[in-house]
C-alpha cells in the first residue's frame, strides 16, 4: 500500500471535529476502499485547549488557516472555516497554489469564486472537492459530476435549506404562524440567531448556483438568481394549498428554457403526489431531470456535523483512490457562459390569494382583469369569513379571501394583471402570489 | 486530449441500442467531462441487418460475443447479453483476461460470479463497472462504493423490481386482484411472459446480493437470501394495510444483526409516512442507513433502455476519466466472509391475517396462543362479513377475517404461535403473515 495520505483540517467546529473522529474510527475501512491510509496530521483552530472529544497533542497545530495552507506538510487541505472571502478564500487559494488537494464544505465560497478556484486547481493539478457544500450528506455533486455524465439535464431542483423546510413543515402540521415556528426553530438550534440568510433564500441560492453549473455546464452565476424567501407565507396560504392538493416548499430551481437558464429560489406550490412534497422537517432533497435517465431524486440529511463529515470524507477517499474529477464537471475553460432567462419570461401556473372587498361586481372586475391579460383560471375558491355566516352581519368593508389557481401563463402577464386588479380598488392589500411547479 | 477510447458493445437490444445512440448524441459532452473522446468501434448481435435506428456499417461486426471479447481492438467491453453463465460469463472473463475494462448491466452474472470476476479484474488491472445492474438509472452502486466510504452501514433496503411494484401499486389504487394486475402488466410490457423471476423475488434477490456486498464489505452470497414473492398478497391484505397505516411493498433488505447479516426479500408492511411507501408504479428506490450520514434514499427509474443506458455510459465515462474503483468497493481479497443471520432469529413486528370460525371462545383461544408464545399485540381488527350485519343471518361456519399487528417479536416465536393456532381448529386456512419493517 502507498504511503499514508496526510490530511490537514482547518476549522474544528461540529463538522471538523466529526471529520477527525470519522477518519480515526473508520480509517481501516477507508484504507481498504481507497488503497491508501488516510491520516490527519495537522489541524487549525483558534483555541488549542478546548475539549473536542479527541487528543490534538500529536497533531501539528496552527491557529492561522492561511499559514497552515502555506506551510503544513499535507496532501489534502480540508477547509471548514466558512465565508465567501477572507481567510477561507485565502487558505484555499494558498493550498491549491502549492498543488495541495482541497476539500471544502463552503457553499458561499464556491458560489462566489467557484470558476476561478476551479481554474486554479486545474493549473496546479489539484483536486477541489465539495460534496458537503450542497445538501450535506446527499451525494448530489458526485451524481451530477459523474453519474449524469451521459445526460442532457433540463432541470435540477430541490429543497436545499433544512431551516426553511422545518418551518414550513411545522406551519402546516400544527397550523401555527411563521414567527412562532421561526422562534421554535431558533430555540431548537435549527435556525441561526440571525436567520435572514436561511429564510430569505440566500443559502438555497448559493447551493443552486453550484448545481446549475454542474447540471448545465455553465459558469457559476450566483448573482443572477431570482430570490424570494418564506417570510411572506401565511397560514392562510398553507391551508389553501392543502385544500387545493398542494404543499408549499422553498425550492431552488434551475431550468433550461428557450431564452436561457432560469435560476430561481421561491416558495413553490408542489403537488401533494410529488416526491418533493413529502420531504419533511430538516431533510433535503434534490431532483434532476435528464434526457436519458429521466428523473432521479436523492433524499437525505442536508446538514449536521456527522452527515456533512460523511461527504467530506467521501471526497477525501476519492482523492486517496486517485480519482481526479474536473471541479465543475469539465475543465473550467470549457464551461459555457451562463445565459440568464429573465424571470418575467417565466412560464407556469400561479396561486393568487386576494383580499377582496365584498361589494357587488368586485369579483367580476377581478375576473375581467385576468381575462383581459389572457390568463385562464383553473380554479377559484371564495371563502367567507365566519362573521358573514350570521344573517344580518353582512359587512362589505370586511375583505374576503379569494384564491385563484391559474393555468400556465407568464410571469409578466400575471404581474401586470395583478397591478390592474390593485388599481381598481377592489382588493384591500397586495395580492399574495406563489408559483406552481410542474412535477411528475 | 488523449486518444479516443474504443468501446465494443455486445448485445444490441433496447439497452445496447440506447448506449450506442447516447454515445453518439452526447459524445462531445462526455469527452469534455472525462478528458477523452469515447467511440463505439465494435458491436455484437445476432442479426446484422435488423433496423436499430443507427448505421452499423462502419463498425466492426461480431456475431459471437466471446470472439469479440477475444479479438476486438477495444478498450472497454460492454456486456449487455444477460444470463448468469454461458456466453455472458465467457465473454466477460475473456475481456478481463485481456486487461480490457468491462461494463455490464448483468445482475445475475454479478450475483453469481461477482467475487471471482472482481478478482480476475484486479489481476488484470481492469475495471469492472456495473451501475446499471442494480436499480437501473439510480446511482446506488457509486453511492455505496464511493459516497458511503466513510460509513459503517447498518441496513440497505429498497424496492428493486418495477414489475412487482407496479402490480402492488395497481392492486392498491384500483382494488383489483393479483392475477388481473399481472395480466395487465404483461399486456403493457411491464412483466415478462414468464413472470416468475420477477414476482417470486429472484430478480430482487440478485440485486440485493450485490448491494449487501457493497454495503457490508462481505463476499456476495446470493444463495443465502430468504425469499418470498408477492403471489400470496390478497386484496384483503392491501385493504387492511391501508386501514392500519401501512402500504405493502416487495422489499429487498440487508441488515446487520448480532448474529450476522440478514438478507431477505419479502412483501413488507411499510408505514405510509416513510419515503419508501410513496414509491409508486415501476419506480425503484434504495435506502441506506450509515452511522455518519444517517439515512439517504435514492429514487428513480429501475429499468428501461434509456435509463439503463445512462448508467452504462456513466460507467464508461468513469473509465475514460481514469477512475478505477475496486469492483466490490475494496480488493476482493479483503472482503469478509458473509455471515448469515438465520431468518428464524429475525426480529420485527408482524401483520397476521386469520380466517377465524366465529364460535364462542375462538378468539380467546388465539389470544392465548399468542400470549403463551410471549407475543404482545399492538392492534386487533375484527371485520365481520356483510352477511353478519343482517340480524338472524349469523352463521358460525363462515370464517371471519381477524387482523393482528404484533409488537416486535422473533420469526421463530410467530411461526410457532401460528402452528399452535392452526392446531386448535379455530382457523379455516393457513394464516397470512407479512413482516413489518421499522422505518423512519
Amino acid at each position: 500500500m502507498a504511503e499514508a495520505l496526510k490530511v490537514g483540517v482547518a476549522g474544528l467546529g461540529t463538522v471538523g471535529a466529526s471529520v477527525v473522529q470519522l477518519l480515526a474510527k473508520h480509517g481501516g475501512q477507508i484504507a481498504r476502499k481507497s488503497g491508501r491510509a488516510v491520516t490527519v496530521t495537522a489541524v487549525c483552530a483558534r483555541d488549542r485547549n478546548k475539549d473536542r472529544g479527541f487528543d490534538v497533542s500529536s497533531l501539528e497545530w496552527f491557529s492561522d488557516p492561511v499559514e497552515m495552507a502555506e506551510k503544513a506538510e499535507v496532501d489534502i487541505f480540508v477547509e471548514l472555516i466558512g465565508g465567501d472571502n477572507g481567510a477561507a478564500e485565502e487558505c484555499v487559494r494558498a493550498a491549491l497554489q502549492r498543488g495541495i488537494h482541497v476539500v471544502t464544505a463552503n457553499k458561499a465560497l464556491l458560489a462566489k469564486h467557484g470558476v476561478s478556484l476551479a481554474g486554479l486547481a486545474e493549473a496546479n493539478n489539484a483536486c477541489l472537492n465539495y460534496e458537503a457544500a450542497v445538501a450535506g450528506g446527499i451525494p448530489i455533486v458526485k451524481t451530477l459530476r459523474e453519474s449524469m455524465a451521459g445526460n442532457d439535464v433540463s432541470r435540477v431542483y430541490g429543497i436545499l435549506n433544512g431551516t426553511c423546510n422545518y418551518i414550513l413543515t411545522r406551519m402546516e402540521a400544527e397550523g401555527i404562524g411563521f414567527e412562532e415556528c421561526l422562534a421554535d426553530a431558533q430555540r431548537l438550534g435549527y435556525a441561526e440567531a440571525d436567520p435572514s440568510f436561511d429564510i430569505e433564500g440566500n443559502d438555497t441560492a448559493h447551493k443552486l448556483a453550484i448545481l446549475t453549473s454542474l447540471a448545465f455546464g455553465t459558469k457559476i452565476s450566483s448573482d443572477d438568481i431570482y430570490m424570494e424567501g418564506i417570510t411572506s407565507i401565511a397560514s392562510a396560504d398553507i391551508e389553501a394549498a392543502d385544500e387545493l392538493g398542494f404543499r408549499i416548499k422553498l425550492l431552488g430551481v434551475a431550468q433550461r428554457t428557450e431564452t436561457g437558464i432560469e435560476q430561481r429560489v421561491h416558495p413553490t406550490m408542489v403537488p401533494k403526489s410529488s416526491a418533493i412534497a413529502r420531504i419533511d422537517g430538516v431533510l433535503n432533497a434534490v431532483a434532476v431531470d435528464g434526457d436519458y435517465v429521466g428523473e432521479i431524486v436523492l433524499v437525505g440529511p442536508g446538514a449536521g456535523g456527522d452527515a456533512t463529515a460523511s461527504s467530506v470524507v467521501a471526497d477525501i477517499a476519492d482523492i486517496a483512490r486517485g480519482d481526479q474529477t474536473p471541479v465543475l464537471g469539465m475543465p473550467a475553460a470549457d464551461l459555457k457562459e451562463y445565459q440568464r432567462a429573465r424571470m418575467r419570461m417565466h412560464e407556469g401556473g400561479y396561486y393568487i390569494r386576494l383580499s377582496v372587498y365584498d361589494r357587488p361586481g368586485a369579483f367580476a372586475e377581478i375576473a375581467r382583469c385576468m381575462g383581459e391579460a389572457g390568463i385562464s383560471l383553473e380554479s377559484i375558491v371564495q371563502k367567507r369569513h365566519a362573521t358573514h355566516h350570521a344573517p344580518g352581519k353582512y359587512n362589505a368593508d370586511v375583505p374576503q379571501p379569494v384564491i385563484l389557481i391559474t393555468y400556465e401563463t407568464t410571469e409578466v402577464a400575471i404581474k401586470e394583471a395583478l397591478e390592474v386588479v390593485m388599481s381598481k380598488g377592489v382588493v384591500s392589500e397586495k395580492p399574495q402570489m406563489i408559483r406552481i411547479e410542474k412535477l411528475s
